[in-house]
Order: structure tokens, then C-alpha cells, then sequence
């Protein structure tokens, strides 16, 4: 029974290596490489550990680590999809979904529930844990853009009013991340790289 | 209060990012591209969460994250050492304690001895979650070199008797992955991808 789970875990411990093949829009910090899917995963776990206490509700840390750990996993096959792509829907996908069932499926039963249970969480945002771990995905290319002169703001012509409001997911984790964010979006604002 | 440590945070946040541009020996599964320590950071992660069950002894699963998360922070300033590398000390050296102070340093004042304390205990090796956490990390790129018709042992001539040394340490935190990786060693020998 433990060789047979220790044989899917491998399983899917090779397939997740794709993950670092998929490559998102947002650059590193200073830089003009993109940023991969498993480097962002291993960022957003850092970022949840140093920023955990400005949770604006307790929350299981653990549970949000895991959140944000698998939560791109389902690009290996529905790919990456633009934060201001207007065409793509960016609510949980048929084909996310599919993903979902066919890359968690690798593990033994018990964890690929907990898996998908974990991601479905995750995508609908409604737990304190959910709301923690959209703010770090929110938060950080937020930073990384600023570090960036706008980055992919600036890239893809991305107006002001877009970016606030697809930023103010961070208030529902965090009011001091979302206040010091407030700040960040404003003074790009003031800086010209960021249009109003 | 919170503020403070905030911008401290952030600070602490912009500077790893460095991780995704130290480069390892090893390459990605069934690839010629070589991993980074962040993508390499995220996937000991993925595996810590995966393969818990299979601890000799229970371990705090949260702690071996933290742990497999930041292992590798203090390359940044002190380079990876190849693990096969014999001109080079494998054992925490003076300067990856220096590189420790100054990057886990630029974190409030009680994470920084947080941080500190983690690496020094998953670098000693001697509590569970430290043995687990040093499974995962000679877990990963024993399954990677396999993968890699030999990868780094056949680029580099490793022998037999080395690779199995310095992968037993994978017994001290599971025996059921010890024996996967012994059979997957001796499998190697067989096909000529490791030489005797």
C-alpha cells in the first residue's frame, strides 16, 4: 500500500516539472526575463510566511503553503492566462478543471480529493485562507511591475482604473498590504507608469 | 509597528528573487536545461507535502517547508556548491553563515532569528523534519538524473559507491523512500547510466 502510494506520488512528482515551462507575463524584479510558473509558486510560499501576520483573520498557514503552492499547477495543461487578458475568462474553467481531475488524479485517491478540494478552494476565494493566498498572488506582481518601470502595465497599455480594481483583492486578506499597495499603484501613478 | 515591519519584509522579498538566477547542476526531468534554486525550492516543497506519510517519525510538516522553502536563500550570496564537488566543504561554512545574517538579516528582527534558526537546524540534520527535509533534497535530483539517462553522474563521472553514499542520507528520514531510491540506483547500474 505505501509502495503503491510512493509509485503515483512519483508519478506526479515528475509531471508538476512541467510547470516550470510555463511562462507568465510578469517579469522578475529589475529584469526582462519572465517569470515561470514554479518560480511565482516558490514566491508566493515565501511571501505567505514572512507576511502571514498582516492576515487581517487568523488563518492556518499550512493551508494557504498549499494553496499557493499547487494553485497553477492546472496551466500544465490550460496554459497561463493574462491577469488583463479581457478575451479569457479568468473564473475556474471547464478546462481547468479537466486539469485539475487529470494532473491531481496521479496521486493516490485520498490526496488528489484533497488536492482538488484545496485548488477549488482556492479558485473561489471565500475562506480566510483563499482571500490570504489571492493577496499574495495579487501582491506580487504588483511589485514586481513597479521594480519594472510598469511592466506589464506599461507593455499592454493597462489603464489605471483596471489595475486598482483587479488589485483590491489584496484588502480582502490583508488592510495593510492593501493600504501599502494603495500607495504603490498611486505613486506609479505620480511617476507616469502607470496611466490614469 | 506593522508598517515597519512591512517595508522590512518587502526589502527581504525584492532580494530573493536573486534565487531564481542561481543555477544548479542538475537538469530538469528528461531536459538539458538546468533547474534553478527557486524552481528547485518549490518542487522539494511539493514533494515535503506529497510524501509526509512516508516519515519514519512524525514530523511538523510546516516546519520542513519552511525549511526545503528557504535551504537554499543563502546561495545567493555564497553559490551552490555541486553536491559531488570534492574540492569544496558541503558543510555550513562560514560564509553561508555570513550570507544567512545578511539576507534573513533585512527581515524584522524575530523573523530574521526565525529564519536563522531554521536554516542552522535543517543544515545540522539532526531533528526529523531536518532528516525529512534533506530526503526531499536528495530525493529530487536522484529522480532527475534518472530521468537524464545518468545526468550529472555520467556528465561528471560519478561513481557508484559516491552516488550511494551521499544518497543514503535519504534513509535517515524514510525508509520506504530509501528503498525506491536504492532499487533506482541499482536499476541504473544495470542499464550503464551509473558506473561501478
Amino acid at each position: 500500500m505505501q509502495t503503491d502510494n510512493l509509485l503515483k506520488q512519483v508519478s506526479f512528482i515528475k509531471e508538476i516539472d512541467k510547470l516550470k515551462y510555463i511562462q507568465r507575463k510578469t517579469k522578475l524584479f529589475n529584469s526582462d526575463r519572465c517569470e515561470n510558473d514554479a518560480e511565482h509558486s516558490w514566491h508566493l510560499a515565501m511571501m505567505t510566511i514572512v507576511l502571514a501576520e498582516h492576515s487581517d483573520k487568523p488563518i492556518d498557514v499550512l493551508k494557504v503553503l498549499k494553496m499557493v503552492l499547487i494553485h497553477d499547477i492546472v496551466e500544465i495543461d490550460a496554459g497561463d492566462v493574462f491577469l488583463y487578458d479581457t478575451t479569457k475568462s479568468h473564473i475556474n474553467t471547464d478546462e481547468e478543471l479537466i486539469a485539475a481531475k487529470r494532473i491531481f488524479g496521479l496521486l493516490p485517491i485520498e490526496q488528489a480529493e484533497e488536492f482538488i478540494a484545496i485548488w477549488t478552494e482556492f479558485e473561489d476565494g471565500i475562506t480566510d485562507e483563499a482571500k490570504f493566498a489571492k493577496s499574495m498572488d495579487r501582491f506580487e506582481p504588483l511589485l514586481q511591475n513597479t521594480s519594472n518601470n510598469g511592466g506589464t502595465w506599461a507593455e499592454y497599455n493597462v489603464p489605471h482604473q483596471t489595475v486598482y480594481d483587479k488589485k483590491k483583492v489584496i484588502k480582502e486578506g490583508s488592510t495593510t498590504i492593501w493600504n501599502y499597495a494603495e500607495n504603490l499603484i498611486n505613486e506609479s501613478v505620480d511617476k507616469g507608469i502607470l496611466k490614469k
